[in-house]
């Protein structure tokens, strides 16, 4: 089963800086994006994830920038799942593309651990998402 | 009493835009920076408020833009607090200069209610708040 | 001839600060959105603006700050034109609306010039937007 | 030669999320900061770099998240240069330190290339840079 989830948006003015593209952290907050639809298509939402004092937070994360974007460009971000086979952490590729001039734009990917309201990583918890996002 | 303080620190490149000046929402942070370094100076950080339970979220801010600030500029934050007559909020006024090209840049200001972790007003904090304040 | 434009998003999760709550610096930011929409449906966009070497710095903003909003809330941006008396400036209003809440959140304005590449006003293509804006 | 550079300030309220805190995107804008400095003390700033149109876009970044940080906290971000041995690309590593706690927050990295203001590689500016850097 394919567990891909798209959305698009148009890139805002303040997100590009004075060399005239997007500023390359804000493919960081689109990822987050991206993985907010994921998770809601898979039907549970992050934000009833922290409801049940489950968080995610990143313990690692990285992009490759193949072209750039500029205001009013309409973005997509592709958003893909993948279980680590270990089990203590989730990962998430990301693709981003240019819809406005056809081109990708940069691949990305963020991995996760689930943790309680404390920080310490919760295991119950990520065995429950694992099988809610499979 | 005089109850002014003042930071200065350089413009980041993630804070200018595609018009090549720092983006207009930027000097909103800036005055929260402002604020933080005053109320150290007080000897009550806002750290140590919201330890006890205050929080000072804002119910209003404004900005009138003189001239324009870019990468690297070194620029200086004047923080200026002005207890407000009614005795329920707290204002400061800021002056933004542009210490690398010798010019005024902006002048804003924020206004503040003291609220509980339930965002309700705590008139309690609020009176403690402006004696250390005043 | 009313002159209004609506633009509705969730709030991401980059949005957010330790409050809980959406920042107050990110108000300005979705006003930027609306103005972009508020164009686009005048068919003008200030992409097509920059081409022609016209931009829109502001020279004021401000915010009333109403209720609060977070993650994942579905906002609306309400953007109004208001053609500034003196006819060198142009105004827009918002009202920011959570509809997950059903509260208004803030309203605000922000008011421009048009400058060209050198940030000097220019007179012209101010009044042939004021025409076209109109 | 040690070719690193350091330096340190308070995190903003801003930078924090929902999370309680420092949210994972912002530690590329530190990056950036980081790179501004280690270059200003080699005596040849960004900035004059960009005056020079030669322009350091990144093809690449990663961060690994050790631990966190939050609003008002000490950070250091200690910046080290890597000469990549293809000649193209140049590469820094980062490594960001919480001195209010006394932990290693994060380590990160950025690989650029050299361009011109078309975006094109400029293998003249790279060579210059290379040697400048070194």
């Amino acid at each position: 089963m394919t567990m891909i989830s798209k959305i698009n948006f148009r890139v805002r003015y303040q997100e590009t800086d004075r060399m005239g593209v997007v500023h390359h952290s804000v493919y960081y907050i689109w990822y987050e994006m991206g993985r907010t639809e994921w998770m809601r298509e898979r039907g549970f939402t992050y934000e009833r994830c922290e409801v049940e004092g489950w968080f995610l937070p990143l313990v690692e994360s990285g992009t490759k920038y193949l072209s750039t974007a500029t205001y009013d460009d309409l973005v997509e971000v592709e958003t893909v799942y993948w279980p680590d086979a270990k089990g203590i952490s989730f990962s998430f590729e990301y693709i981003v593309r240019n819809l406005s001039r056809d081109q990708k734009v940069a691949t990305g990917f963020t991995r996760h651990v689930c943790v309680n309201r404390e920080f310490r990583i919760d295991r119950q918890a990520t065995q429950k998402l694992r099988e809610i996002f499979t």
